[in-house]
């Protein structure tokens, strides 16, 4: 009953990556996501549910320019006793930027008698109704067919007038979702098999949760039973045990078993890098067992696997790490990365002969700094000026002599409880000692007040140059050992937003690392000349 | 061709497991975890391979007693050109306490002549040889078919007859690895179908990675064709992307599959503590999202989802918690409604009735400050207080006057470059003020000093309490407005963990607030009394 190879991939990172405990995206990081996906090639992005708090609200107000994606916005069927027309929920979601809907509805008639309290023929009554006023609005809607598996064990016949109800009131797709994700993958393929002997697969999507372990499986048995939406998230976000991994299902689905997508040239290249921004967004440590993804995804670590590995990697190695933008690690093997710092540096417009020696040094380097605490992943500012240095092709922009940062909290003259933090710095620029101090909200923030004081009268140029994101994490704090602290900062100007990053035992120390990083780049890519000396 | 429902539980956490990149199992571990996995009633428990190394050679000098289950020795097939009586690889295993052997070898054409570069007659001889010796001085023996699908799809013939080989010689279980965890559960299904209808499946095992996040899958697949060994690991700890993870696949095959097992009464409760116990002894953190056993597993967030489970669980629980020793969470989010707050009294032990006026305020301040940029999904401690003080059951414990950090980075006289951080606190407690100086890694890790060092007199419960995790992330930061800080602090003492956050525009203000709900959990959990006046 399904004639076409085509999948058509669906992420919900943004929506239902949104529901995981802990997960609390802000506007710049759903901004950040949506572009990635959308270069990639995805073909619905998800972005939250706009009405159900205010992050989703000011993002569907004001969206980036989609590529490829078609932007999708969630929402849920009217109320009982309203009509469409007047549900605030549905008004809310169809005045928003998003010109395609994913309206969840129930399936289970267990959930439409104790959850809604509705009678069942109602019930078909709103889904008719919500689905087929949304439609005269949007360009697309689609089905979310909540619990469609326990609703289908326990009433086959409901489960299946809720989607033709869907079906008939105009629905593109529906998604048959296991939303507690107790379905194993022999119920997902008879029960998938018995819907497509009514509804062709190219209008089913598939939606499966990983509290059994399973989601990534059950999601490849509902395509092979004929289904052609996938939903899934990065890296598998999403509540409770989360939902199906994108990052694993997408080479399965392409690389093993030979389906058709929208993905662009180059995409499964950039799975590994997805992966890890998402993480560094999150401020997660990435999962190094990550299928395809994790460091340790291609890690060769018993002596006989390494000699085999040596003579060919596909005695244990089921794909090439390449394919998804990942590397092998062997403990012997110098080759480990030189292609994917080859790729990085295309990525950065630098051209480099692979036979120079630089590149060698510059692996070394990168090992050596990863061992100590550095993520380059997610700090692409501060691995290209690491990779320039190494080419003589940055100059210093100025010297730090020292800095010294006070924070204190007390209570002042008046009774009042006051917060402050000073910073003074002393640095040579241009031939000349400058030495100044800054004030701010936190002592990062009055360094870098500092720092600009006086670094602006010789670099005007950094007028324009703001902070946007500062995330910290210790690492090691577990192991006993002394911690380690990892400052990634993200800044911007009027043109750009670019990642940097700094480590040290002290966060301050950290943060300054960070912070010269972030003003060296800004300088260099303005084509600053470092000041003469006077 | 498989008649018996009764599967045989293999564990592989102290020999695959211990391959795992960064895990380094002591001898005191591998008994402490062995002893729980034969109080559970798993079968055979493979402890390690005697003479790769000398934790193993230790373990299996002097393994534990075991009640119920089989100590398994890993092992080798016999060198090329040597009879099995003067291989000293099988020698170091024979001579070991242990009286059952799983022997590898391969059955993948391509890696005998590749990577072995053996005549592949000849090595059907290895196999049989060695397995018919090792027979000679064991009670039970079973081969290890390494690469059996890969083998299978290159050249069936060869893989079964390496099978055939090691069946004549004894075996009594023949253990299908999909080593390098690249097949996909069609393809299980479907070889594995073949297999059984020459072997039975009482005869035939499981063995899977989790390369393609199918391991769990391809078991179940394996298992529903009939093979009736299952082999996996704690929390699927192993090389590269891991086993099949034995806590996931326990509860779906018994709870969802109905299969029996020599589990005892009680084992499945015990999961979720065996899981933990793992990761305790890995001082990893453990998996949140873990299928059955995360904390998040049975975590509901959104206020629609709480208001469904409070009326029956089922609405969005695929099986009930305690089944396997977990519990349900209710989170306390920006969704969070009345039901969410009433839900979490009664977890902390709260009784409150839902009509007291504290409820609505309650909500309310956790409204704002989550406006504020607090969210207390991830700060269970922090909203504990909280409630806690909004019905006046928590004490002060101290109060702070003021504090000061500095942290600098200079040259000092010898030329060197230092960075450090100092704070000094002053505050009362018991009546006394106390003025304290505390040096650290960064300015909160000063901060953390001087603190204690000014409780500690007063408190001494504070002494076991460590800080183990502080993540910091700044709130609002693109939108123009003034950046608000949002501190995380996880804490630890010998029973617990704890978090807590704190809100500021400043950093170290945010960190004030988070160590100092941090401190007063840990003295009010702990029945501390507050100190009198003096």
């Amino acid at each position: 009953m399904t004639s076409s190879n085509r999948l058509y991939l669906f992420d919900t990172t943004l929506r239902d990556g949104a529901q995981t405990q802990g997960v609390d995206f802000t506007v710049a990081d759903k901004v950040a996501i949506a572009r990635e996906l959308d270069l990639l090639g995805i073909d619905y992005i998800e972005g939250g549910w706009p009405g159900a708090n205010p992050t989703d609200d000011r993002f569907f107000a004001d969206p980036p320019e989609f590529q490829n994606a078609k932007f999708v916005a969630f929402g849920m069927t009217r109320r009982a006793g309203r009509s469409a027309a007047n549900d605030p929920g549905l008004a809310a979601i169809l005045q928003t930027k998003a010109r395609n809907l994913c309206m969840v509805g129930k399936t289970w008639d267990f959930h439409v008698d104790v959850a809604l309290e509705v009678d069942r023929a109602e019930y078909l009554e709103m889904i008719g109704d919500s689905l087929a006023y949304a439609k005269t609005r949007m360009e697309e809607v689609m089905f979310d067919a909540e619990h469609f598996f326990d609703g289908y064990k326990a009433n086959p016949d409901y489960a299946m007038a809720c989607l033709a109800a869907a079906e008939k009131a105009g629905a593109r797709w529906l998604v048959l979702c296991d939303t507690n994700g107790g379905t194993l993958p022999h119920e997902v393929e008879r029960i998938v098999g018995d819907v497509v002997k009514k509804i062709p697969g190219e209008r089913l999507g598939i939606h499966t949760h990983n509290d059994t372990e399973n989601a990534v499986a059950n999601t490849l048995a509902a395509v092979r039973a004929g289904v052609r939406q996938v939903q899934g998230t990065i890296n598998g976000l999403g509540e409770r045990c989360g939902n199906a991994n994108m990052i694993a299902l997408i080479p399965n689905l392409v690389l093993k078993m030979g389906f058709e997508t929208g993905l662009k040239d180059g995409a499964l290249q950039r799975l590994t890098h997805l992966s890890r921004l998402l993480d560094d967004r999150l401020n997660v440590v990435p999962n190094r067992s990550a299928a395809y993804v994790g460091t340790r995804a291609f890690a060769h670590k018993g002596g006989l696997h390494v000699s085999a590995v040596e003579k060919d990697p596909k005695t244990y190695e089921h794909v090439d790490p390449e394919t998804v933008g990942n590397q092998r690690i062997i403990v012997v093997s110098d080759q480990a990365g030189r292609s994917n710092i080859m790729a990085r540096f295309r990525q950065i417009g630098l051209e480099v002969d692979p036979k120079d020696p630089g590149v060698a040094r510059l692996l070394e380097i990168v090992k050596e700094r990863e061992a100590e605490g550095y993520a380059y992943d997610g700090a692409d500012a501060s691995f290209e000026l690491l990779a320039r240095h190494e080419l003589h092709t940055v100059p210093d922009y100025f010297a730090l002599h020292s800095f010294r940062v006070l924070a204190e909290r007390r209570v002042n003259a008046r009774g009042q409880l006051i917060a402050l933090s000073e910073a003074t710095v002393k640095l040579d620029v241009g031939g000349r000692r400058a030495m100044e101090v800054g004030e701010g909200n936190g002592p990062v923030n009055a360094l870098d007040a500092a720092l600009r004081k006086a670094l602006l009268p010789v670099y005007p140029e950094l007028q324009d140059m703001r902070l946007v994101d500062f995330k910290v994490r210790i690492l090691d704090a577990a192991g006993g050992t002394a911690a380690t602290t990892r400052v990634m900062i993200e800044s911007a100007d009027a043109e750009r937003r670019w990642s940097t990053i700094g480590v040290s035992p002290n966060i301050v120390d950290a943060s300054y690392n960070a912070l010269y990083d972030a003003i060296t780049y800004k300088l260099f890519r303005d084509g600053a000349k470092p000041a003469e000396r006077a």
